[in-house]
């Protein structure tokens, strides 16, 4: 069994340090090992990212622009190779990882717009022959931490762009899956990228913590649940440095009862139970405007749900896999219970799913909770499993204000066919993005990823036009030149 | 004499509390009271611009900008006054209190383009039928808490953009001088902006802090020192707020020989001396390449201060007026006895000026010290006086490695007539605003302001397109429209 | 009686030139005469431009764009005496002149936002030490024809940017209503424009002419019919220059089964018979899918036109005032008389409307008619009357054929609470300003107006952003500096 | 010997037309021949291209962009028989052929940005509860005709973008060295795009007018000398296509007395006669300022031009090859001739030069002629061959005047290391394209490319961002919902 180590310098390395297993959640067994980097190590990479910087800040863009082109040629290349380690470790259904992988080279391809976003703004005479204008100049070293639930994608939101706006990066992905990004980094060298502009370091607190004190590092981007990206965003705003921390969820969509009902069940479907519910613009409450499109939404969701296939990442034919550890298992089932117990009605029940031949995976059948109600603690507390809760309102602007009353504002969406009602949710809901019959509105990579209120610490969001502005700085220079020395003088001097 | 109270909910009031005096620096008597506003009175502020605020949000934006045309039209029109409440308080010199209203004129100009300014981007067909959007939407409540040094021109820098991007605002200026900012808030209100819509509240760490922690504030702008901006900036943040704190400079030119040494003297002249120095922008260092050039500068400026002029605010002659306390006074005057016990020399000292029937004005005249080195403590910090030091410097490398080891980053500038010198320059120095030839690089009101390092926290710079992204949120909206419901339903329903 | 003469090099000339009558229409006599300017004249209006061309360009843009301020600011205060020249000359009631005025102003507005608009893009390192970025200079002299019946507004569309952009202009307004683009000029003048930046000449084909082959002339705007808009264009496009020229239009209305009918016929309403529906967004066709729709969108328009009251311009009760010329009167009456002689049924008839009082005003009622097909020569041509075409339709596909199949393609607008319809009409329709139950979709100054087929000639629209790249040539800059020569040299140099 | 015909719909096909032969001007003899398309087979092509728009217009721009990346891939997989194409027919060294062929997959790269690059402009709240957008849609089929200089990289200027933003393409390239063209077109379709999207017709001017008067043809994009140019701008207008035509150009360095005079003198050796000349941004006239800058000149320039190399295309040691044809290389001396014979002075003779073993290549050697006026025919037109004329000027101002004074203003260049010099020609010089220090100032990809005066007809320049204009027609939407129908009724409909 293997020990995974990092990435520094371009080449990999093991240190020798603490290790933590990996588990293959399918199966609910160990699958390796991975280092867990001590401060050492970590600032072993942050010198080599250091080091590595002025000559890559000195590339043009273009031609940085030009390694990502090639990052995405391997990408799609190796991409068989990404999903399997992703399905391994994360337990997500080979369809599902494709996807992710995807999304994630969608945000290669922006990308490679780097000398298009980075122009900056210039404006002649803004005085009697002066000029000026705005250059968005890289940071330096900057870092990425990143949750277990999107193992390729989220390091793939963060350091193309950075790089390609001439920073070089230190990754720390999720110790739980680490395998796909640090495959997926090589990709990055081996497409071009100078030894020390990526870096990948395993590990855990004691890793991040190195990151956030560095005062070398000049800004961290991380994702993952509230709690920490609160931890993260005070103490890497402390030493200073800027920091974008994107946290949890719970995306509700409101269901009109003009929506065209067969649609929303069958995207309703893949939005909450899709990857195991693991993902922060999962769609796990659905709020019913009046009795009677909550009592169809039911019945044919109930329905659907019979269909619904739970099982090992490795076969195609299932919808969804394991979560991703044992506690996390019993802490879905733990959510379930508690519904039960504060008077919900459990309508489809995943608790105790039998996966013949994977017993010990770590599954969670589909669920359906109806009659939920804002005090209960399956409603006010991210689940991140296969559970959808149906909340039932009097009228839209009830709805409305569920929403906006939860500390949550990541993702939300509604169904219906009236552009009125579309257009008065868009506008006034306190929330970031925002699904007009899209269950899950997650932005294209051109756009910009962002949630409102607790689920996003920071100004600017996530990958598309921001990560732009996250990665750069404005320097503004005002220019005058002071007399007309050389062109008077040659008129003069010329000998007649 | 008069007690100075608040503006809330568009009346102005007093709530007896706390006061604090307000002197006239230039003749160094109490010229009126200002209050200090209880938690209760900046709360009451709060509540006003929280109630005004869902109108005004709704209200478009081409006719919020229209209120911005004409709060224009009264500045200009009401510039004598604002420029004697600013000359009393202050002590600057009428000119340059009409130098100051004019640049924060220019920030109510670019106000007036919000219309354009807030233009989202919209993606056709990000998928089959599927459509994406940005909205950029205001926050809510917003404050903004401000400098004494340019007490009209920093308020005008905040509200006018927040305001005019659908925000309210609660403006906290500087207690010491603070009539001017008020006066222009009640121009602001005649101009048009309904009652709550901007507020203004006097007072001092206890106003603050209640903006700091109250959860209806929705970000924080401030500009001060940088003691000061982080304290802002740690505690807006750990309350959940977006923050921008601008802090400190020690801004420095690099003269290099083949400047025009002519220029160089004359725009140091004001860049230095004007406004006392009381600039976060003044050029406080001049670091000069080569010991020809340095003779050169220090013989010239020596020359050029014989006729430099300090005296009070009001006689139009004087090139700039007192400090703006006696503790101030008495700082700046250390700060020219430290360097001269640290071994610089005191080429033109103001320590202990005299302005004929003035006796008691805070005043310190124009002073040059040459020799000096990065360990005195009148370089290491930031002077706020109308003191210029000179270093020298072995070479622009040298010079330039001076500069980005000071802890601040605001401004900065180079004299040459080389391209090629200036083009390396402001490629690589460590500071957000760069002068070539131009001492006080202050960007114009359609580009941003912000220093590098310890002067500026945060991502975003003030006024200009940054201002516009700083007081709004990105929401980013994805829509499907589920089928051709009325449409083929038209078709099929059409009688024969 | 007067004589109106021209405005060039800031004095108002008269030149005893040739002259024409221009009307009252709303009593139906002569109010006053115009100068039509001989080739000589123009030829002064453009040296005068060319002249004043060097000094303006090298104004800045902020500075130009404050005299935009100001001349927005006399407007207003002059918007009465405005009002009253249009609607003298042109017939419109005052309510709608003042409507026309506003829109006017509005593109005054976004000419204040010029420094913004001219802003170039700036890339550092296109190549290494390598910067490039590009100016939107302004292209020297250029020209505006305008025609009748926006007279105040779409002069305003055109020079208040171009100026702005740093060019000098030459205006030729319409010859019937010449007054108030006189005055307004001169008001652009008193707001600070220096002579010769602005010139008003007054003329027919003589003074066109000379405008389109001057070469001095850079570029020329037109607003008018088609067939004249195609005589300009390939005129100009012949001489060299760019032009831009807006023709005529034949603007449908889409009512589908589910649309909001009280809505449709209110605003209908004004959009068919406002202005006598001489404005080339006027909505002059209503399409109704389904019978059931057009029976009762039929039914419900001629109820309310019961209410609707032509009359003299001055009294501000009437809807709608006379048409330009008896000569236009009879034309738009000729279309009537033919769509009941093709076999369209009159269901209201404005022919032979009776105004008391005013016996000899130019006057044409609201006009109804039901059962249109494109064969009929009131469908293929525009009216330019208050007359609205009800067509039938038996699907919204057949619907919107209708309207492709129009060679005119400038505004539109479908009517409807369906999301998936709007967006499917929007989506495919052939025609450059769509409307979703808008039925004048007139973009607001800050977007730009354009038709599509023969309604434009040219690339770029009017007004708004397209304005700026309009009235401005791109140049590209790269620039490399060679060495490092003061840099180095200045190391060497010094004396150790 | 074979006979290359058209790929119309995806298939190469040859329609047994007049045919023309092709040359190998290295060895001066006939290669190949070439199919001569009739308006019937243009026409097929334009039916193809039509047919397939409606299903490429509707692809999503992401999808489209895709396919860009995939098509740069096999460019550069291809490049070396691309370069051998090019030049076997136009006999550009390979060095020179590989230069051409990156920088039209630059411009491929800049059209997988399309997504980015088609954003429309969102406005909310234009009135209330008014949207307004901007989309940026495709035009249908449009065309291009190519010269012969760039054969590989002009096409690739134009059609990447324009099937990038949804169009559909027709290309006729130079019928004198289509074969790199046509193989081009293939990589293209193998990368992905449908049948028709896009096609490749050869042919002469009976192709070419077919495309110009054919009313399904939207927009014609053209490259090529100015009498040409002009012929096509004004045909395609009069057909009330959109038309962009680039023609010739004269470009003028400035050779200042400051200039680092071995930098002038390497890199004009290569502007001048790179290509041999035959490039619309060709440095063809020195102009020195000063007798002492221009003798310095001529003197280095002489000894340089010793070791310059002209000889096949296939022998990577020549620095450039033949011209295009026999009647060109006779044209070439006949302009040497006349300065000869107007009195000038010929210090380099290109005339007569022998390339042994190819005695029959159609080759002009390096020619450098001082002591040139702006009367002689060699100054006036342009030559198109490796040929540089020095003026001499006595002032900067004079220099200047010299290239505002000629009919073409597509290029130029000043040499300098004053920032002030650079500045003011920068800013004042009446020509597109403006290099400091570079002589041949082609825009990168990212930007545009395009002459002033008779060098360009058209309001928007070739390729980078202009492209995307030129290539999309403005659709403006503005959308208000009649009334709160669903949203409302699900409140009141709701059950108790």
């Amino acid at each position: 069994m293997t020990t995974l180590g990092h990435l520094i310098n371009g080449v990999r390395v093991d240190r020798e340090e603490r290790t933590q297993d990996i588990f293959n959640p399918s199966v609910g067994e160990v699958a390796g090992q991975v280092s867990l980097a001590s401060k050492a190590t970590v600032e072993e990479a942050i010198a080599a990212a250091e080091a590595a910087y002025p000559a890559w800040r000195d590339t043009p863009a273009a031609k940085r622009a030009r390694i990502m082109f090639r990052f995405k040629q391997l990408l799609e290349e190796h991409a068989d190779e990404i999903v399997r380690l992703v399905g391994q470790e994360h337990g997500k259904i080979v369809h599902d990882a494709r996807g992710e992988l995807a999304r994630g080279i969608e945000n290669v391809e922006y990308a490679c717009y780097a000398p298009e976003l980075l122009k900056g703004e210039h404006s002649k005479n803004t005085g009697p022959s002066i000029d000026s204008w705005s250059e968005f100049q890289p940071l330096g070293v900057v870092a990425g931490i990143t949750p277990f639930n999107f193992p390729a994608m989220v390091p793939l939101w963060m350091y193309p762009m950075a790089i390609a706006c001439g920073n070089t990066f230190v990754l720390k992905p999720s110790e739980r899956d680490p395998s796909s990004a640090l495959y997926i980094a090589e990709l990055a060298q081996e497409a071009g990228l100078p030894a020390g502009v990526i870096n990948v370091v395993n590990g855990d607190k004691e890793a991040v913590d190195t990151l956030l004190d560095d005062p070398r590092v000049q800004a961290v981007s991380f994702v993952g649940s509230t709690p920490i990206a609160e931890y993260i965003y005070s103490r890497a705003s402390a030493s200073g440095k800027r920091c974008q921390a994107l946290g949890g969820a719970k995306n509700h969509a409101i269901v009109m009862p003009d929506a065209d009902m067969d649609n929303v069940v069958n995207s309703l479907n893949g939005a909450a139970f899709g990857s195991s519910g693991e993902r922060c613009m999962a769609l796990s409450v659905a709020v019913a405007v009046g009795d009677e499109a909550a009592d169809t939404l039911i019945a044919k969701m109930q329905e659907q749900m019979k269909s619904l296939k739970v099982g090992p990442f490795s076969d195609k034919s299932n919808d969804f896999g394991p979560v991703i550890t044992k506690a996390h298992q019993e802490k879905v089932c733990g959510y379930i219970d508690s519904a039960e117990q504060q008077g919900a009605t459990i309508v489809v029940d995943g608790r105790g799913v039998q996966v013949p031949g994977h017993d010990n995976g770590f599954y969670v059948g589909g669920t359906l909770i109806d009659r939920v109600t804002p005090e209960m603690t399956c409603y006010q507390e991210e689940i991140f499993g296969p559970v959808l809760l149906v909340v039932r309102a009097g009228s839209m602007d009830e709805a409305m204000k569920l929403i906006d009353d939860h500390e949550y504002g990541n993702g939300t969406c509604i169904y219906t066919r009236d552009g009125e009602a579309a257009r008065y949710f868009s506008d006034r809901i306190q929330v970031g993005m925002v699904g007009i019959n899209v269950p899950l509105p997650v932005p294209v990579s051109y756009h910009s990823f962002g949630g409102w209120k607790r689920s996003l610490f920071g100004d600017l969001s996530a990958y598309g036009p921001d990560a732009v502005r996250f990665y750069t700085r404005r320097k503004t220079i005002t220019q005058r030149w002071p007399s007309a020395g050389v062109r008077e003088g040659a008129q003069f001097s010329f000998p007649s």
